[in-house]
């Protein structure tokens, strides 16, 4: 049965910047899916910030096995219950996937619980994104290490908590190193942060970008039903 | 120079419960404070919920090098504000010790952005921890295992992350077993879990669990300066 | 393409001990692989310390996707040739089971570079074994805890390494606990390290602990090419 | 009392290379004893692979409380009964710390199980260490990130397991990055990898490697007395 991901778009920058028009004539997150859409094991649809419950309803929650989550400028709009009902779909299960600047977005922080915070620096440098958990699903049928011309660099500290594994870190031109790519376990749900996707780069066309997210969804992916209930409940245990 | 802790308790039970004011004719906080008092490397501080700011000013954290949390009825009384103060503040460098019920309180969910959920049944069974990150410092003196005679039994699956280490596990006559001493790292701060602590039993006054949370205010404690100013903002890093 | 599963067995108490022989009249390893081959996606064959290169000639290792390893009083009689081109084949990404008293077998031990030691206790006690990791492959299609009714106890301290996870832990009718289920990366390869199966009882039998293998042997698999050559040099890599 | 550190060189390139012997004419393992004999709390010794024993008799073994390694081209000198006495200690509490190519020394490998490999290239360019587990006493006292103008590139994949922590990664002028500086458990002991310190640059005179080191020291160092005995054994469990 394929997976079926959402690909949720803050969908603020491609109406707002051209340059992100002109790299994603389609979106962000659309470009995101369809890709996604190329493997035959996986069914994923778009998202956004605008849509009612920001596109993720009881009801496309429930339905949704793996969540893909980029967001930018607006991390402050998303609504809190709209967190909590993501946060809850998590430690119940379903996978998530943050990328880039989602480091700072609601979901992300809250599952964390850590500041997330990194430096920064905006000046389209060179990127070498290197395997680290060698043998990892996430890595697999990439080489050692794939470049990407121009990204936006991100530096250590990067304030997260200690990682199941670290399955990439970046080099930027500048001088700088950034674990790319970290797996996590929160109840019964796996996250993947991976660090590229600048919205003024194209980014997401990247084929090795694209591997790595394809095989992020199928890590994150639990194929055990979802624990359905009030997961964070209590539960006495009678002798 | 001293370590300065602060011991919060809910101070709910004390006053409402005949068995605990018994048990405990001093509030658990004192007694906890007062266990830490008799090491000369410390000094400890009782603070309670019902305290302004439920004792935690910013300038009562700022001068607390280690918090100590023992909650069970009134999580949801704790403003949020004060959450985040907490957070921000092991953010810092401030160390933190969950005890017992504090596994539910907000500052340590806040941490851990995980359900942090468990069973349970309490009719003051047995309950034995046993030593498991041989030659930790938090286990520094003690036996390979001490007994409670009396206890409320937590049982697995405990919703919390994979922690950097675990140094106890719990045996319970009625059969289950819980990871009952649990280490974590969130920003500059370090977390130390401790499961004991029902407050209808004597445990506080335990020499083997006095021993434990003396050594962990010496585990989590951070001997550098606190990291001022905007610990979770991102700072641009100029070539 | 089927998991090739070679499950290794000490073969020497099925020959001088009735109890065992009488639990296992064909042999603890093929029971073991016959259980394994009921899943259509596994293909598992036994081979024994009498073999030749201990079953684990080149060629037989090249073809075994992930080796299952039961010993107990012989693990000095394992060549060290063998041993070395089992590490060296986990490296390279083969998986890597080891049951019960494969803990101080020379495979694990050097695998794991600890001391690998415990407490016990054979007076066939009764042991629960509690899913510690909510939603886990490991764990899938198990209820929270499973019994097994006579076991050999094996207690903490456990000197083995902090896993990647802890999937399950024990609890045994006389006092002790133990963290019967780790999960490890060396190199390419993933390790799974078991508890249940001390030879005096039909714990191989039993359908929950088959599951677990089975599910095991499905995590620890790598579908990736194995890394051929030599895994343990460093490459130059000029500029 | 003050932590003793025995400082093991292996003392082959002080008296073979020319650039060695101007970098270091008092050898690269009296240069780090001196360095952390500046601290009042520390007495260093410096040993080499040409003394009795390795210098590491039983006697020097249990004076020693932490034992820092340097070796490169003559592993397979060293006995290997000398490695299985430093590798019992660790698992008794002595702490380790290894130093740049001793991640291919026997007493490192055989603690981590692991292939332990690299890429590498040695031209001399400049290295970047960044501190990423912000807080961390390793870390204590160093800035953000501090700079080695020529150092040996090594380069990831690492083949190490999963650390502890990570408390440094390096940036390489060429493009590589590298986990340069980890933390492990095994048994008692604790283990820190440090990757600087090529014999062809002064880099052990750097003060930031120095602080490393030191504070290194005071973090493996173990308090509680050394388990004495054998660690290694399986101890019975009566009733």
């Amino acid at each position: 049965m394929a997976i079926r991901v959402t690909v949720w778009g803050e969908n603020i920058h491609e109406h707002t910047n051209q340059i992100v028009r002109k790299n994603y004539p389609n979106s962000m997150h659309s470009t995101i899916a369809t890709a996604l859409n190329r493997d035959g094991g996986i069914i994923a649809t778009p998202v956004t910030l605008q849509d009612t419950d920001h596109g993720l309803t009881n009801s496309k929650i429930s339905e949704t096995d793996v969540l893909i989550w980029w967001g930018h400028i607006a991390h402050d709009q998303v609504s809190d219950t709209i967190v909590k009902r993501i946060t809850h779909a998590v430690w119940s299960g379903m996978g998530a996937i943050f990328l880039h600047s989602a480091h700072f977005s609601k979901p992300f922080k809250s599952l964390m619980g850590a500041p997330c915070n990194l430096i920064w620096r905006n000046c389209g440098e060179k990127e070498k994104l290197w395997g680290i958990a060698s043998g990892h699903p996430i890595a697999a049928g990439l080489p050692n290490y794939f470049e990407l011309k121009h990204e936006e660099m991100y530096g250590e500290p990067f304030g997260v908590p200690e990682p199941l594994e670290t399955v990439f870190i970046s080099w930027f031109a500048g001088g700088e190193v950034f674990r790319s790519g970290l797996t996590y376990r929160r109840g019964r749900g796996k996250i993947f942060y991976f660090r590229p996707g600048d919205e003024n780069y194209p980014t997401y066309h990247d084929v090795n970008v694209q591997r790595v997210i394809t095989n992020a969804v199928k890590w994150v992916y639990n194929s055990s039903p979802r624990l359905e209930g009030a997961t964070a409940d209590c539960c006495e245990h009678r002798l």
